[in-house]
């Protein structure tokens, strides 16, 4: 019985036909019963497409921009058409007709780049137009070190302002923020539940919210018992000034906040956030809200320990809108869609997922999930960020070592 | 590329050892293109178990009662520790130290059961235990046409009031509510959309809520016209004293809610509603409340139409609080659990789906979805009705033809 229904299942793919993602088509009669692996599956390379998705309410049509970005981790859409995007390893690159420039902008800092670390997001100020400045989340190494640091010594997340000239340069590089949270350096602090390297888990994301302040998020460096500490900048969201002065705790008891978005329309505050095994999150964040970290978590520590305090409902602490698993979502970035390519998808959520989807999210007008569909997973590719172009496409980065800019519009 | 990738597949479902379903496993390196089936896929016999099936925060320990029913629709627990279950062909069993007696109980009026209408859900009066009185609720065909009506006669949905002698013998039996919704004997008015026989979509669900009412769903026939008439009882969800007197309209926009849960906890009413191709929903009901349909559904017709006043966010509509597809959900019925046996699961939402699978929702405080996962789906079975135990086990009904109850408790 078991053995027909699985040459069933090899029967139905084999005479696959138009691409639509597993996760969208219907269950096959037996629905097979599959082992969990023991590790992430390796990513398989990504083709030339175009590909055609059909999704629950849309039809897509995929193509790939480009697949010569080593990790590209941010993408940030300029006046002119044209595209800065972040690769992790500390390279700033221009995008311009759909062609990726293969000379990076140089004038970066020093970037601390083992692991995961990185050069992560990028945004324009909101006077970009006439003042050409950007800002850059990165790790960065204590200076002493040198050039060249070791994985193990002190660093911290910091933020960059730097002047553009549109060209292949920048000026006035100067950090306008370096978190409270310098850690890595032995000995280190014994610390518990088999939590990572300390040159992981940074956060790195960044919006400008309604008031043309900075957000930024600041991940605990896998030493979860410092982030409820309220005097440091383990596991928080901060606010600033554009200049970096004024820095307010916005929100704690984060991880790594992998995802920000500050959705205009609504006021709202997302972030998405790496929990621990199966506890990654979709979050609201509010001024001033304790989002649990890490006492409070839906899934379990690395060595298999539940969280002290429980899974949710603990007095003072806030409970996310979308829990992903187990197994794990691994959420990249997200994004409101407001655009006009897909009218049906108006004020519905997006995350770009590293367990290789697009994660469609139906929003309530209070802003609860409603319904959800698995996007783009028949592509196997982990998706870092995704950005509602002003046309109304979509922009994804694949979190690859061949890393791709996918374009997605409406399929025909 | 694409070819490699679906060997690799079927290579890992061919060693599948335990068995965990598909939907919880990570998903493979590629995921596989599959084409949508043009109709449901046949369920497969279902095997003899036990099986251990590894949710996200539970095991779960799966064993077969007894498979000896022809489609069971609803199971109500008697307080000796037995069990009554209603087939929906029109017979009322007993099940007593998990054995399904072969004779089912006698008086049961005439019940009207082409396609899918029939004997449906079954209450127990709050006084069971010494007035050993129940209701039923069933398909009622007009009784001008005899004791074996065509399909295509009028019918309405009923609710009858019955004493049971405990053994093989109903007494005083007695409609307490017939619906104001008598249709199918042609010549038939003109109807949109695609819409099916009027001898399906006869809702037929109960609950008994905290003042001790009697609330019962009610289809909307096929003719989702009728619904927003609030003279009528198509689509509708009723409430009444226990003899049948005073019948509010409670709430009204459904298409066929065949599932419905009173939670004491809370004092919420919770419903599961089969809407058109894509449009399953989740309903929280509240007094008064209009569900939309049919101007409102975030599904399509049968004839493929869009809904007349779109999919969510019409004024003087509640939208669900979860909606399924595409593809559809096919939700049967419902339960919140507060039960003992899997204390991790204290006020999640549990629905039995004709999809296969027992879907799995986490609730917040409020009564939203913050998480979800697919559970049983291994067993490719459709399922009818869940119901927690006193033990705080589940038990399980299949809608099959060998139908089955299935009784899940902790895996170790």
């Amino acid at each position: 019985m078991k053995k027909l229904a699985l040459t069933a299942v090899c029967m139905v793919l084999a005479a696959s036909g138009t691409v639509v993602s597993a996760q969208n088509a219907p269950a096959p009669a037996a629905a097979p019963a599959a082992p969990r692996p023991a590790g992430p599956p390796p990513t398989p390379a990504l083709g030339d497409g175009p590909w055609d998705v059909q999704g629950a309410d849309a039809k897509l049509h995929v193509e790939v921009v480009t697949k010569g970005l080593d990790h590209p981790w941010a993408l940030a859409f300029l006046p002119d058409g044209g595209m800065l995007v972040t690769e992790r390893p500390g390279r700033l690159r221009i995008m311009r007709n759909g062609v990726l420039d293969p000379k990076p902008i140089e004038g970066l800092p020093p970037i601390f780049a083992p692991g995961i670390a990185g050069l992560t997001d990028i945004v324009l100020d909101p006077n970009f137009a006439t003042n050409h400045v950007i800002y850059l989340a990165y790790s960065k190494a204590d200076p002493a070190e040198g050039a060249n640091p070791a994985p193990n010594v002190n660093s911290t997340l910091a933020v960059m302002r730097a002047k553009w000239d549109g060209a292949y340069k920048l000026t006035e590089v100067k950090d306008i923020f370096v978190a409270d949270a310098w850690y890595g350096k032995p000995p280190l602090p014994p610390k518990c539940c088999g939590q990572g390297p300390a040159f992981g888990s940074f956060g790195g994301r960044m919006a400008i919210d309604a008031e043309g302040r900075l957000l930024v998020t600041s991940g605990d460096r896998n030493f979860g018992e410092k982030v409820q500490d309220p005097t440091n900048h383990f596991g928080k969201i901060l606010r600033m000034n554009l200049d970096g002065s004024g820095v307010e705790i916005w929100s704690t008891g984060h991880r790594n906040p992998t995802g920000l978005y500050f959705d205009a329309a609504t006021g709202r505050l997302w972030e998405t956030e790496f929990g621990p095994r199966g506890g990654d999150e979709v979050n609201l964040i509010q001024r001033g809200g304790n989002y649990g970290w890490m006492d409070v978590t839906q899934g379990f520590h690395y060595n298999a320990e539940p969280a002290k305090k429980g899974t949710r409902n603990v007095e003072g602490m806030t409970d996310p809108v979308w829990a992903f698993g187990p197994p794990s979502g691994n959420p990249g970035n997200l994004a409101i869609y407001r655009g006009t390519s897909f009218p049906q998808w108006q004020g519905d959520m997006l995350v770009a997922a590293m367990n290789r989807s697009l994660v469609h999210f139906r929003l309530s007008p209070d802003g609860h999930v409603v319904w959800k569909e698995d996007l783009l997973s028949n592509l196997g590719q982990r998706l870092r960020d995704v950005r509602v172009a002003p046309d109304g496409s979509l922009y994804i980065l694949t979190d690859e070592t061949a890393g791709a800019i996918l374009r997605v519009t409406p399929g025909s």
